[in-house]
């Protein structure tokens, strides 16, 4: 894919590029999991957990599709990744948004010789949001910089979000991970639940334990080099204090922690570690986040050849799961292979099922602020939610 | 695909399955044909025709979209069926469900080696609903047990639907086969018909017609041996009694009916004759079930090298056609090749292209009863048609 | 594809063909770019504006997406044409249809042998309207005629618009072209723009210009000979008074202005020249219609293999762009290659991107009227802008 046009700002540092994905201290496009900083991450929160309890009852549900009827969504899919476009998907549904999709490349006019930035332009003529995945490292980013062109020339132009365009960034990946963890560590008590004390019940064994994404231990096990799920949270997580990092990988190059990622999370604070088993971290851990090994960059381009046997010193086995803090919870991005047996999946810790989900909630959530709409959401729910002030506590 | 984690439960005989796919005397899932009794058609048959009745007009056809806007229909179609996909699409729309889709097996995170339940449980997690048709024989089956157990652990699940999966079932089929016949076998008059005798004319020249599914002859004819349908509308009727059923097909014994078939139909009473030629039954039999030679199951992998030659003895020449009762209806459950001639399409007697859309309306039904709104239909539809009993009646 | 059952409609001259297509003077079916006459485009181009109008705030695209929920349409583009696909899609979203689709040709019942006539008779079994773009020249029309034989039988029948289909028809196309091109010599006011006088502003510089599409002079520039959308614009733009057209072409046979193309438009008393560079022209036109070179029909079949060396007396230079008229519009149907450098897009004269855009609008309105309900826009739309009048004759 031709990006000469856009090779000079490509190139930039990323601090230098982020004030132009912004607007008036909001969102305007979404391409790096940087672009979101702690208040941010807040407050991004604070929403995905009102749209969910908003989803919960019919009419509420129906508040939340009477948001944006009005605007169209496009999703560009060209890199497969159902998981993410069938989240997007439902997250738009949530909204009352309409979608257009493409998901295979080949049915494109791209064959006829057209450039893909008039494709960019087709979509934006039609829709008022454009999601797009795309194998080329930095297409998303460069459509952004053409519609902040178009903004300039007083000409049509919309938000572009990133969902995962080439090897290096998923932003959206790194939200829904970051809310996940957030939601986790408020201990807040199950819906429905007559015991109010989670919190308190941990604190009897665990009396250091606190609130919030401070002060924690994470372990990070598979493939850290490649895994870019795990770059972005890693970088999403340094921004919180007094934290600890443990990677554990197989002692190979491409799948190590890349140096100038330790030096980078070095010099935000982390403490950082790096192991070559899994049991070594278990114990120790508040949180794992665990990935599979991507095995399919080892092998031929028809990535069909499947994973080669899996090293058990990366496999989180029920015995290894079950030696972790109690309240520690285990994540994972997907898809997985065998580093996580389904014997894993009812326990307790499990928490990658609901990772998931949480990523329809998150993106819901980013869609309305995108669209301006959560302002709407946030009285809504106050409105409905007469408890709202004990919900937010923690104390429902 | 790997279902051995369901073995056991996938190998049992279907009665001892089916109280699992049920729930306080309702459908849970929809897996089996046999999992629908005399009650459930008769139910599914009045609902079926509230919803028709309800999609006529604008304003009572929003009503119907009115019904589970808050609810997301999955389709999981990895095997082509253009009909029964857009037919559940059509479905979902007229109860205002928001559908995703995924119809191309290769845009799938499942290349990178993810387990089909994985798949499925992402599918549960955004969606409130997964219609699936896969080429794996008990791959729906087994994802109703897994929706099964994540109950038992209090976690999300859904309804699954089989929209044909496998070489043996295809329940939602049989439905709206058994629904056509029902309509027919009303002998109603026709919408806006000033005539309101259309029963009593026929019974001047059959005079033992009765209305029903009861005491009828059955002519089914083409691929017996191969084709689903066939079977599993056989089972169907021969909940109903005094009844006949002539086969006729092809003397090859792929193609002609299976001896347990035979004597499952016969050990429930059901009077079961085969024949080598249509010309032997046409006059005789109440209703006529074509199908397809199912060639492409003869031939190379491709399945393009077409259709065999046809037998004249398994084709419905229009002469055939006006040989048979006048009241009787010929079904085909599509797609047909050429053993029904574009002439027949006009014979008053030919019903096959009100069956598929027939399709559209129960399977609305369906889902109308899986959420628990059958009840929302039934009251509206007596409040809309204040003639409601007379319609129920036939003499509307 | 076996059309031998339509044949001899097919062959028909298109003028005696054009009324079976028609009811009560309004459309029944979109096939041919002729069907529009110069009261039909006028009416059009009017309701295309008001949908236009509507659509930009909230509350009225509301009563947009109110109009026609209770209708689903199925797109059926087994040839890939994403603008178009994409631009129905759109306009089907903002009347609040919901949409089916199949756009890959091999995820269809007709690989097991079926006729593509009775693939559209399921289509119109469970939608309400068949947008269709197919390879095969003449299906579309067929289909019509498949769906004016049912209607005589009193059979359930939709109405069919051509997306496209085969090489030479693409009706809706030559739509937006002509939308465009009313717009544009209405040289009406920008919106929310201060200065009420863009055309007498002009006429200081220009003082022979009129309003309207009569006295003008068209140039169309690059596949003459085998661009459809050019045909079919020329067609239209022929049924206005006192119109030249300018053709500029490779001088090979192929992509020169047919004969009896000339000799058509001459007879509707169009003065048509040809010039084998694009300089000759630009300084002349009120209106420059650019299309590409249609390379692939050069290549070997996978169509992958890139334009030509573009000749640069087929291409729009900024240099030369500037030197055309400064309110003369320059359209492109798209997909473009190399014949309008990015630079000019930026051009105050550029329309393209707009004319995309326009399609959305046009085919929404096209699909109102196909539906009646185009009455509802007019009055609506007189009810919200109190200043109906000053809008129509362009003084807002």
């Amino acid at each position: 894919m031709d990006l000469t046009a856009y090779e000079r700002r490509l190139s930039r540092p990323t601090r230098i590029k982020l004030p132009e994905f912004q607007r008036n201290g909001r969102l305007k496009h979404v391409i790096f999991a940087d672009q979101f900083d702690r208040p941010m991450l807040e407050n991004l929160d604070t929403l995905s957990n009102m749209v969910r309890e908003l989803a919960r009852d019919r009419e509420t549900q129906l508040f939340l599709r009477d948001l944006l009827p009005h605007k169209r969504a496009m999703l560009y899919f060209t890199q497969a990744s159902t998981r993410t476009f069938l989240s997007f998907t439902a997250a738009c549904q949530l909204l009352g948004m309409p979608i257009a999709e493409i998901r295979d490349p080949s049915v494109s006019s791209e064959y006829k010789g057209e450039s893909p930035f008039d494709s960019m332009r087709m979509f934006s003529s039609y829709f008022d949001l454009v999601v797009m995945r795309t194998a080329a490292a930095g297409f998303a980013e460069a459509c952004a910089y053409l519609m902040n062109d178009l903004d300039e020339f007083n000409e049509r132009h919309v938000p572009v979000v990133n969902g995962g365009s080439g090897a290096d960034e998923h932003p959206t990946q790194a939200l829904l991970d970051i809310h996940t963890i957030q939601r986790c560590f408020e201990f807040a008590s199950e819906r429905d639940s007559s015991k109010r004390t989670r919190f308190d019940d941990y604190r009897k064994t665990y009396p250091d334990l606190t609130r919030g994404l401070d002060s924690k231990v994470y372990g990070f096990c598979g493939d850290i080099g490649r895994g870019r799920t795990v770059h972005s949270l890693a970088t999403l997580l340094a921004l919180y204090s007094d934290v600890q990092m443990h990677f554990v990988s197989p002692p190979d190059d491409r799948m190590r922690l890349p140096g100038p990622m330790r030096e980078s999370l070095s010099a935000k604070g982390v403490k950082v570690f790096e192991h070559d088993s899994l049991a070594d971290i278990v114990e120790n851990v508040d949180l794992l986040y665990m990935t599979r090994i991507q095995w399919e960059h080892d092998k031929d381009n028809s990535g069909r050849s499947g994973p080669a046997a899996v090293d058990p010193n990366f496999v989180l086995t029920p015995e290894l799961a079950d030696r972790m803090k109690s309240y520690a919870p285990i994540l994972h991005p997907f898809p997985r292979n065998a580093e996580i047996p389904f014997e894993v999946d009812h326990n307790s810790r499990a928490m990658y099922f609901r990772e998931a989900r949480n990523g329809m909630w998150v993106r819901a959530a980013l869609l309305a602020h995108l669209f301006d709409v959560d302002g709407l959401i946030v009285s809504h729910h106050r409105e409905v939610f007469s408890h709202y002030h004990d919900y937010n506590t923690g104390s429902k």
